[in-house]
């Protein structure tokens, strides 16, 4: 079995502790490790460390070679970010060199999982399926109306496959508004999508030929270099012209194979902004339910995040619910309700040209 | 005439501009230079350079002389801090070899006055009153009951002197709570102690003699050895073994010679705090009443104060009233309303033996 963990996202909403040079996955916000570092150690009991390939731009190449290279994993450097069809199309033809037929884990690189042994089990589960030819999506059941997310409706039940209940997909949504996702958490029969997907490489193969012909056209020219030395090459003069098109929205909704959603509660979150961030490390609290990853000092102060590289002292004094986030370069103070604006910041520094600060 | 500046204190409520290794009077929180800079050049028009004596503590002198050592001003080192009564008489001991007779201001380092012309033209009338012998204070019409200055109370107006009204005084009073303050605020014959006085080192080594005979004993004997190699040794040995007392408890509230109080004007503050500072330069403010001595961006922010050595980019994002101070090593975050509680902070981190921050 192999493993895909696509590390091509960019995001500004950890803004100042990510920036343009350091995306979220590689921040270590949720454990001691970065999130890149954890999404691979989480998958080790499954894949081996040979089967797993990153996929990642390649301005942040030589930074997953430094965390995660010395485990033997392969890092496949995508010359420009062409979304997700591209990207597990990519290493869909590197792994079907290796065994078509074999399933593929895709997983996001910068997503938090509580319960590893309750994901591993949805994911060996998972893979029966896919190696009969499924699509498998990981569903996650709604606990609010998220408008952050995208979402999935299920259709009819279709069975379990090792005590995890499994269902028929019926459409993808996109991120809805508020009324809809109180509609969609009120019906019952929608799901989370969690981003990760299971397959092999023949079955997505088979779709990206049919509903992205010119994808696969550019993909198959790759995978005929693959091993040779042109291979590098011929990425770079292919890649940029691929079609840039999400996995969900090119493949998925037309997919002409079965598609499954299994049901995947092992306490996830896409860790989406310092708030949620805030949310999901709440054992970690003190007594004021302040979350202080950082050497700080805490008077008459509650429900507050600090994160910092702990090289300076952070003194609060009677303030509640603010993000504090200190980096040697940029510091953040923001009210925590406000975590979604966040990414105005960087916006800003590009505009102003002041460079390394986004 | 001779101008005295107090650079002996070591207040907290400037943490963490602020640290044992740095009082306030050497930030430069009020303007672009430190308080002590600005204290000798706004006595400039009055007073030679040569003939200002700057008393400080043994751990500041190099600082002192390394801001304002370069002016050509004195520099008298206190072995060990022994409150204002000390630190008037050694300079009025030093003085007093040059001309007993000649009017010295003694003058705090660490207060800001905005009218500068102001200031000379009431120094200068008391210059006049203090060479006939008296002990002139400047008082401060009081504007808002403040608890956290001493007040003057004020008896029979005596006259003008340079159109500047006097008065006799009937006692010094500590600092208020709030009812009394307000008491003060209401009966119209309290002033603010600027702490700003005016006499001749013969006046007030007369009145030290008096009142704290064995201080006057003490400066007796430096007295003999300044100018001698001797003198170090002398002020070594004696120093720490005087009185420690201040000139208001100690001389003021008992003297003999006539202390009148002069009305001053000129837009006084002592800075008693981050919050005193913010109302202080509301003409710096953005439009959103934001102070921001930093390198900042405000987003739907108003009523802050970030003060920073602008080494860091600082983002506001929809927060309020708050002080934000950012150095090297430290890094504050408070309610500005809590501002006479940021001193906890090098409290707790000399309790914590938590060295240089504090």
């Amino acid at each position: 079995m192999f493993a895909v963990i696509m590390a091509g996202g960019s995001g500004t909403r950890f803004w100042p502790a990510s920036r343009e040079r350091l995306p979220k996955q590689f921040l270590n916000i949720t454990s001691a490790n970065s999130l890149l570092e954890d999404t691979a150690n989480r998958i080790s009991p499954l894949v081996n460390k040979e089967d797993i390939y990153v996929v990642v731009g390649k301005n942040h190449a030589k930074l997953t070679d430094n965390l995660i290279g010395g485990m033997g994993v392969h890092i496949l450097t995508e010359p420009i970010g062409r979304n997700t069809a591209a990207a597990i199309g990519l290493a869909a033809v590197h792994i079907a060199r290796l065994d078509e037929n074999a399933p593929m884990f895709v997983l996001p690189s910068d997503h938090f999982i509580a319960d590893t042994d309750g994901f591993i089990k949805v994911l060996r589960a998972a893979a029966e399926a896919a190696k009969s030819g499924s699509i498998v999506t990981l569903g996650i059941t709604p606990t609010r109306p998220e408008t952050g997310y995208g979402y999935i409706e299920s259709g009819k039940a279709e069975g379990e496959a090792l005590s995890t209940p499994f269902f028929a997909v019926n459409r993808f949504v996109e991120k809805p508004d508020l009324e809809t996702a109180l509609k969609y958490l009120a019906s019952g029969n929608y799901f989370w999508n969690s981003g990760i997907f299971i397959f092999t490489p023949k079955t997505i193969l088979a779709e990206i030929e049919r509903s992205l012909p010119n994808l696969y056209a550019g993909l198959h020219t790759i995978a005929k270099a693959i091993g040779k030395d042109s291979y590098d090459r011929v990425l770079e003069s292919v890649y940029s012209d691929l079609e840039s098109v999400s996995i969900d929205y090119g493949v998925m909704e037309r997919a002409k194979a079965p598609i499954n959603v299994f049901k995947a509660d092992f306490g996830w979150s896409d860790v989406g902004s310092w708030q949620a961030l805030y949310e999901l490390r709440r054992e970690e609290y003190d007594d004021q339910q302040n979350l202080l990853l950082a050497d700080a000092l805490a008077i008459d102060s509650k429900n507050n995040l600090v994160y910092s590289n702990k090289e300076r002292l952070i003194a609060l004094l009677g303030v509640e619910g603010l993000v504090i986030v200190d980096t040697p370069d940029g510091l953040l103070i923001a009210d925590m309700n406000r975590s979604q604006d966040v990414k105005k910041f960087p916006e800003m520094l590009k505009r102003a040209g002041r460079s390394g600060l986004y």
